[in-house]
């Protein structure tokens, strides 16, 4: 069996695995209020790479993680993700009627229902956190929780996203961009990878450090990634509506370096990534295998 | 001095103790985001009779608790309270524009802004309660990340404001409408006071029960009060705009009993809070008094 073979069933494996977690955690269609249940589990269910569990996943197992654990920590990660399209997709922000090869989750339910979707999901991912028993000590597990907590809030997710809204626009500097993204889309990527590891034996603090320079240069290339797929692909191969950044006026890294410089950077990421995982050895086999497929991917 | 100025000073306090702690918690205006986090400080600050904080100090009393882990507890269910007031006033749920007689926040600011301030302050909500030191042991602090999020989540008060969405031009039966706000308003009073429980010494199972049951019971009568000032008082009083009840032909308590009928209700709810504390002696004298403020305000 080729490396390559091993990793796609592996990747197999945490997706299918990924996808049964969030089946289990997401309150049943007919449970009261069934509507929003419905709409939870539509906005959740059935598409997504998975990118962030998967991450979990990798840095789980080098922590020697139980993976029991890291699906529920790598759920919880994405129900932040799912919470943050369903709110992107809205009227008010990107306006957006497809995700996932499927009507964005306000245009198959409504806005009102999408709001609290999304309002819904993110409790939910906090509530996992606490409630499933996920690291060696409750102390670990609080640290889990404001981990999440700092990684969606105002100085991350959430934060990247008001700082987007502002750049609408504008042409910014890579410097600005690389600001952006490192809150918008890079700071669930790094707690994905980092609660992975929290689930299993502790690192020491300079091996922490490591994964966390790891997840964050592979934070950025995924976006650097995104960016690039967004100008070339189709809509038809993304799932979602393609091109939509230059028709919004919205700055990327396209925008900024150019496709060719752009992959050129990704590149880069990808080996600054890599050299972070020296030190591990075999243990971060799958960490390395993700970083390409997460920079060398078409969709 | 009467009972009723000393618990008038108790109340002015605590009231200026939260919003210290609210103000020394939310990011300041200078960091990046910068408009996110000053909307976020507009949406919070300088407003509300904070009945929820005032709950789990008046039941953090009762357990001995420490001011200062109260006043973080309470601060995080605020937020909670103040994010919920945000995503309710945008124009695709309730549509308003008057709140604590200020513009709301997306009038103030935007929407997609605002629907980023709600986001950020639920995440901010759990950082607080997983990045200070609350309770007697880490474990109870988890207890206390699950009791929010069950509290905020589809199956507590998002779920309560689904359920008010599909209620809109029903007739509800009474069961119908104690169903709705028990979720709606009730799911985070009760966690108030729970809150303020866990952050002091532990209650055996009984008296934490009779705790539960005295919240359940002054979340539904408050929610009886709003209905009947909703009807009753003018916009001035409010600071929010009145009759949008009726207006928006929602079910309310006044519609489905009436004005006298609503009050007395109010007050059989009132008794049976009072009568859950029965075996609290001195120690529930706050809870007491925090029950007839509630049930007996004019605003």
């Amino acid at each position: 069996m080729t490396p390559s073979a091993d990793f796609q069933s592996w990747v197999h494996a945490r997706q299918s695995c990924i996808e049964s977690t969030l089946q289990n955690v997401l309150p049943a269609p007919d449970i009261a209020p069934q509507r929003l249940h419905q709409a939870m589990r539509y906005a959740v269910l059935g598409g997504g790479k998975r990118v962030r569990p998967l991450l979990a996943f990798a840095a789980g197992e080098l922590a020697m993680a139980d993976t029991e654990r890291v699906a529920i920590a790598g759920a919880a990660v994405e129900l932040i993700h799912a919470y943050s399209l369903v709110h992107d997709d809205l009227p008010c922000m990107d306006d957006d009627v497809l995700r996932r090869g499927r009507p964005t989750c306000h245009v198959e339910y409504d806005e009102a229902t999408a709001l609290l979707v999304g309002d819904a999901l993110q409790s939910l991912a906090f509530q996992l956190i606490a409630e499933y028993r996920l690291a060696a000590d409750p102390a670990t597990q609080l640290e889990m929780v404001k981990l999440l907590a700092a990684a969606a809030g105002s100085r991350g997710m959430a934060g990247g996203q008001a700082i987007d809204l502002e750049a609408i626009g504008k042409a910014l500097s890579v410097p600005e961009l690389e600001f952006m993204h490192i809150h918008k889309t890079g700071a669930l990527i790094r707690a994905a990878a980092l609660l992975g590891v929290r689930c299993g034996n502790s690192l020491n603090e300079k091996e922490f450090a490591q994964i966390d320079h790891f997840a964050k240069c592979i934070g950025l290339a995924f976006q650097v990634v995104d960016d690039v797929l967004d100008a070339e692909a189709s809509t038809a191969t993304l799932g979602k509506t393609a091109g939509k950044d230059a028709q919004q006026n919205k700055p990327t890294y396209v925008s900024a370096l150019g496709v060719a410089e752009s992959k050129a950077f990704a590149e880069e990421l990808r080996q600054n990534a890599l050299k972070a995982l020296d030190g591990f050895g075999e243990r971060a086999l799958r960490l390395r295998q993700l970083a390409d497929f997460i920079v060398l991917r078409k969709f």
